[in-house]
């Protein structure tokens, strides 16, 4: 991955003709080299148009305020959404956790083996039980315990704003309030154990056992005010059956949850990830 | 596969020692070889013990009758359900549909190739537009029209009673009723097309795609009077993405429903599927 | 798929700072709207860049001349390989088999119900036995025995020169002489029954299954001089175990050869397939 | 996991008629229950029978005697291999790393986490720089600088004879000698970063990409002489596209490598798995 000079801008507007020539013209025109191009329109009527392009542009830092006033303007023609990330500076993540740990420890061994492109600036749990493995990889341990809601939230608000472009939530097992989403100004990305929507709610395992159902799954997505409504970044499944406990398939399971995750947060930090109301776009 | 003298017995009652001795010791008493065994017990309080065995006994037809009041004794001993099923008689099996034909057209043409040892003696259609395809493979087609509920299901049970042992509801856009399935006396497997117990209901891949889910599945399951609630046998999924459209979604999951579908009825056929409870068990 | 006014514009050439910028701007030029783009550039030194772009243009058939004599200029410019395909005009697909009927049929049904875009024009056999099966789809069927090579090719390449924009091999169990894939002018797709370059050459679930593998797999290629050696466009495999027979490997693995070849044929139909070397760009 | 007083028995011998009535017998005489209970026969001319059987049997060490007697006496008569496995006696098992870490990491934090079933009681590498990670664990770490061959594995075999029960190569890269092998008296499991015997030997990834395959995979099995010829364990293979570089794939193919190698040592563990010539039985 070449980081020096490399850039990733996104779009997002209302579908019409001529926004990939306008686009293309602009970084043509600014010298930047497009090194990847990856475009999605929705079929709707009145769809929408999604694009991720990755440039490479000598002098970046430089020559950035001018290829933005350039962008500005055909943004504007076309009602644009748009953002203009430079691949050489790190997403900062805070981690949230309780006890179970395998989904944090799979997010701080990417990121220590390079497999990740973020710093995990910090994690934050309602239980003590995991400082010692969290500081082994150099990385603050902070210990809020659950409490009084709104006197925690502010603790971790104090801690978080400004200090992190992401949170989260990695198996961490209490509700965020609206409040707190809103005022955080970060997006949060949740790892909920099951196929959403099926099970959505408290022991999906139990209930998928119950269920008999042959495969079970897990699900990465934004965190929004509904906990398991949010948009869905990234699912998978594993086939599971009768021969297997609840505990075994919560077992199963857990290894389903590390990799969603990962990748979820993996296609974040690349910018890769567009909401478009309750559904993505991954680019 | 070789059918001739060949039987398999499906046993289940509460767990207890001594079953596998107990069994294992009337079929070898009768000088049937075991050709395969698998067994399970659920581990819960007051668990529950499933069987099947595939034996060998040369002279089979002759001898069923004794071997049967062997298998009476030790089944009374241990308070077993059991079954003795003869691998040379095919079961009769009428398929349902409407007007989507692939789920149809993917048994028969398995059927056809010698994939599904089952007999297919009639497809019944609200719709008469699959006569001929059906007709094709040498296979009745019975045309019975949507309309008064009560006549409709009379006419169904007067071809069914006696003359099927299972019935496959191939995207039959209809609903039976409590009473239909209880006078039929014989199971029904259902396909539906999404990942249950998500998208219970109508239009599954609308859903989807609204929802911005990354797998889409069918699930095949005894009908029971609730239709989405019956005992799962078989599921399985596919990945999708932001780029396909719903109606591409319902041509993808197509395919997930075909074998889907195929697979349950095999397992059904060779004597695999026990249910127990809301579940199966498959061995 | 809206077919009408719409065409598919393939380009591949060396990478370099513009091309995106310039073909946009050309499209844009004659008023055709973008309705996906999809490149992607390798990033070995001096490397090499692709792109699909899928355009509207009201009125193509007319204006057609114009827009490819202003895509010359450019791709002069660029040293670019380019094609310009008319979404409205199907592939015609003459199908070459022997005795195995599952991937033809797979292939004939798909057609047949709207899910393969492409004409099949002739199906040609070395066995007479799926005459009828072939023609019950309103599809020539013709027989030229297997026997001398060269008088065999020479009747083969009589029927199809000029007729046939792409053959496809399903399950073909004849070897096709370089001399006949030269003459022929239009690409080969054969399907391989094994998870290439595994069990390369004859009797693959033969030898999965004394290897003892645990995944019996497919591959679908273009046919080249080396017959198991051609750009790989599409693989796939299903989980196996040590129950299963060498003679069940093969069924299960035909499954896999019917979906993996459908999806070959599919995307090459949509162009969505670049040769690069020995491997295949799919956009 | 019920461990006290169960033990796992592993049958094979030549097929033939009451072999399952004859061992479920003794063990019904010595009052041991059938926990769980896999054959499997290959259907092969002159076929080969295999037993997995799990016990529970209040006082098991002090009545294993006895029973062993009972055991043996039936094994001669029908010409068994066998072996009675205590489910409470974990297998001691060294780790023999290089360089590459992910394989060596997931089976220690699975071991850690009670995932694992094993006591990894030692790790030997031929560089030092994982010693600080391994001891971490509370693992000791031997660090053998390659050179003369003979003189390292005299070294290796010091540290292991009589102390271990397993062998993982977790990305090793030396060859261990036949010789080795045979003095080491213990199995040996590799895991080989392809899908074998795709791409057998060394750079699989580069060849991968060279070649343009659509899938990746890993591959764990016995090691014997022939280093990638050995019975396979387990198998996995995950998609990847043309847009992957050589590097890329090697980083999907780790998290493959990971899944697999863990699965096949979990089944080792578990006395799941019986060498039959080439390929395994996993009952």
């Amino acid at each position: 991955m070449p980081h020096t000079d490399t850039a990733r801008l996104l779009i997002a507007c209302d579908d019409q003709p001529g926004i990939v020539a306008a686009v293309a013209g602009v970084l043509a025109a600014h010298g930047a080299n497009i090194i990847s191009l990856d475009q999605h329109s929705t079929d709707e009527e009145g769809g929408r148009f999604f694009q991720r392009t990755v440039i490479h542009l000598e002098g970046l830092t430089a020559r950035r305020p001018e290829l933005e006033a350039s962008i500005t303007e055909v943004a504007e023609r076309f009602g644009m959404d748009w953002s203009l990330h430079d691949t050489s500076k790190r997403k900062r993540v805070a981690i949230f956790v309780s006890k179970y740990d395998h989904c944090l420890m799979e997010l701080l061994w990417r990121t220590q083996r390079g497999e990740l492109d973020i710093d995990v600036t910090m994690v934050i749990s309602n239980h003590p039980d995991l400082a010692e493995s969290v500081r082994s990889f150099g990385v603050p341990f902070m210990h809020i315990p659950a409490g009084d809601k709104a006197a925690m939230e502010a603790r971790q608000l104090e801690l978080l704003q400004g200090n992190v472009d992401l949170v989260v939530l990695a198996r961490y097992m209490q509700i965020l309030t609206d409040d707190f989403i809103e005022r955080l100004g970060a997006p949060v990305i949740n790892i909920h154990h099951s196929f959403l929507p099926a099970f959505i709610g408290a022991n999906p395992y139990a209930r998928a056992k119950e269920r008999g159902v042959k495969l079970i799954g897990a699900t990465a997505h934004y965190a929004t005010a509904d906990l398991d409504e949010g948009p869905i970044i990234e699912q998978d499944v594993t086939r599971v059956t009768h021969a297997e406990s609840a505990a075994e398939l919560q077992r199963r399971g857990a290894d389903v949850e590390r990799y969603v995750l990962a990748r979820a947060v993996k296609w974040h930090a690349e910018d890769r990830v567009i909401v478009h109301g309750r559904s993505t776009v991954i680019l």
